[in-house]
């Protein structure tokens, strides 16, 4: 059988149509976070553009929008997801991409009258983009979310989880209902950008994902003493800041001897107090976040990091402390679906990319459930979470048809 | 001549007195922030010190207050002075000590009916902790202050000082007849408290100021590009703050090619943007405070600063600029009055250190107008700036007795 190929018209106007649902009209960016009435609008968009396609829509107890197109045998369903929910000033295409080119796929399944053998269901998951601290659509689906949960999710002004869901007429405990038997889905694929460089720099249309990037957070903090800089001497000083800086200076070398190279560490928030030009820093905080694809390699940057830290701390005379703050496990996605996207991508003469994900997604979620894949599609300029995040559209339709005839091919 | 004996009683007694005009019940701290009602509170207090001591009382254009004992001849006087205002939070000795000190060597002579040739004037100089930008009374005294300053120093609030003057009932433009002829100052002379940790760590009761420290201020900006964290690789980063940390680093090292053992370079604030955990930094500011005793030491930490500055921008592809906030000439001491400490120290069996001033004080002001002189007594811990600033009472008196007996000396 020939490939499908994909409307790319329908793909562009989806696109464009809902990048106007929360939009900011000064700064351009997008505000669609979860839950808010722009969420719920688009949410709402979403339902309607199902059910032009002929499609069935659904809405579970965690608010993820479906929709499927029914196969003629029984058995495990594939499962194609994303979210449209944004993180604040985001640009068009995270996220939304991945459910716009899943309800594409299904249309032209649709449109085209095949009959396959698998069910293809496409889920828009709520809240991946945690604004209320977890992946709450993909959780509740692999049955993570609890009421004690649900009672005490909050978000970073103190808004309650439960009190949105009610404001939008919702039941937080039907959250729980949204679980799935994990026997009921095969596999599940996601298409998104990549919100990184590599593609974008190697001039590569898709890439395929082979693992998702585990990561810790820690918040660091160096306590030593807080002095004048005219009148203590160098010698004398126990500067906090200069803590931060010894130990900034030593990442590359904690890489480069415990990392691989899909090791990323980062000083992304520091704080240094009082914070006054003339004053030695006493104090100093700051987040150190740490990723790798192996669980063995995280562990050992770990131990690195902790051994450089104590040492700074012992020469100069500061106290440290630290705390972990979030732990997500690698992913590996499933070998088959590798080999299938692959296969496609040949059948296609598409130039992929065998590559990691550096950025969690749905597809972290689920992968701990259910075999998972990941197709990227590049980032101008490795832009995301912001109005300058694109994709070239020839590179979406690439994407898009590399779904589409996966999808078909693994239902077939 | 038997040297003459300061009256400790009197001195505590004070001190003890001022501290409560301010003061903070909750932390403790003294907030007699330059004419602020608690600050023309404590020029209220002083007059009537001064007053009660039977000396004349007299305050200038620019809120100074001072006293003076006159001398049996014409000639150039010797003024004695310091500050009673103080930043927000802060002990009781910083300032208020010279200027308490300086009253008691006053209250001596005239209890002690020594005739003396010269003049000895004290001085308590309005806003020398920089509410307004300067040292307000100082600067006024030195000629430095002019009409167009006069009607746009403001305080970090926003509050002109010429708004705060005439709340007061005073005319901001008589500050400039609080002008001095230089001719009628012989020499300065200021007691201060360290504010750093030198004269305790060696058990030294009084320190004799050679040198007062310069200095600039930069505020130093590094611009890269804000990324995320997970799916940016290392080597495609331009991280803004690793740049700041690759600068910190260089600190010790420009310092001992270009330095001397009195120079200080401190990082006291530093914003980090975004300042996400998961995005890599794409902008730092940041100061660098740097200071010497000598002009041309200053300078060449300056160029040796610029350089590691834009190399760092270089190697790391980042854009860099830096704006010199603030530039004080570094001050040194007259010889004639080196000497006489030394001198009248060794009479009184005291045990002093030669040594400079890492911190400005209105004894910098005057020394661009008058040969200078300071003496300094321990800060217990390096303390300033805190309701934890002490000196040990003993030290004091030390103190107060090398000041009286240096202007009985000087004056004879």
């Amino acid at each position: 059988m020939e490939p499908l190929q994909v409307n790319l018209q329908r793909i562009k106007s989806d696109i464009l149509a809902l990048a106007e649902i929360g939009r900011n009209q000064t700064d351009h960016g997008i505000y669609r976070m979860a839950f808010t009435d722009a969420d719920m609008e688009g949410k709402r968009w979403l339902k309607s553009q199902i059910e032009d396609a002929g499609l069935p829509y659904r809405i579970d107890g965690a608010a993820n929008v479906s929709t499927k197109i029914q196969g003629t045998e029984d058995g495990p369903e594939i499962m194609v997801g994303s979210h449209i929910d944004t993180v604040p000033c985001a640009g068009a295409l995270d996220g939304t991409l991945g459910v716009i080119v899943g309800l594409e796929c299904l249309r032209c399944i649709s449109d085209a009258k095949i009959s396959l053998k698998r069910t293809i269901e496409l889920v828009a998951f709520s809240d991946e983009e945690g604004r209320f601290g977890g992946m709450f659509g993909s959780q509740s689906i692999c049955g993570e979310i609890n009421p004690e949960m649900l009672a005490t999710m909050t978000d970073m002004n103190g808004v309650k989880l439960e009190d949105e869901l009610r404001r939008h007429g919702l039941d937080p405990l039907d959250a729980l209902d949204a679980a799935r038997d994990p026997h009921s889905i095969g596999e599940y694929l996601e298409l998104h950008i990549e919100q990184g460089p590599v593609l974008d720099r190697m001039g590569k249309s898709v890439g395929i994902v082979d693992e998702i990037t585990g990561l810790f957070t820690w918040s660091v903090r160096f306590k030593g003493e807080a002095n004048h800089a005219g009148t203590t001497p160098m010698e004398m000083r126990n500067d906090a800041f200069m803590g931060l800086a010894d130990f900034a200076h030593e990442i590359p070398r904690i890489l480069d001897e415990n990392g691989s190279d899909r090791s990323r560490a980062t000083i992304g928030k520091a704080q240094i107090l009082p914070g006054a030009t003339n004053t030695v820093p006493g104090l100093v905080e700051f987040s150190l976040d740490v990723r790798d694809t192996s669980d063995q390699v995280l562990e050992e940057l770990a131990t690195a990091f902790r051994k450089a830290l104590s040492a700074i701390a012992r020469r100069r005379s500061l106290i440290f402390e630290f705390q972990q703050k979030s732990f997500i496990a690698p992913v590996h996605c499933s070998k088959t679906m590798i080999e299938s996207l692959q296969r496609q991508s040949d059948v296609l003469g598409l130039e992929s990319n065998l590559m990691p994900s550096g950025a969690a997604h749905d597809a972290q979620i689920m992968g701990r459930m259910v075999p998972v894949g990941m197709i990227f599609v590049p980032s101008k300029g490795g832009q995301s979470h912001s109005p300058s995040e694109w994709t070239a559209w020839t590179d979406i339709e690439a994407g898009a048809n590399l779904m589409l005839n996966t999808l078909i091919q693994l239902a077939s």
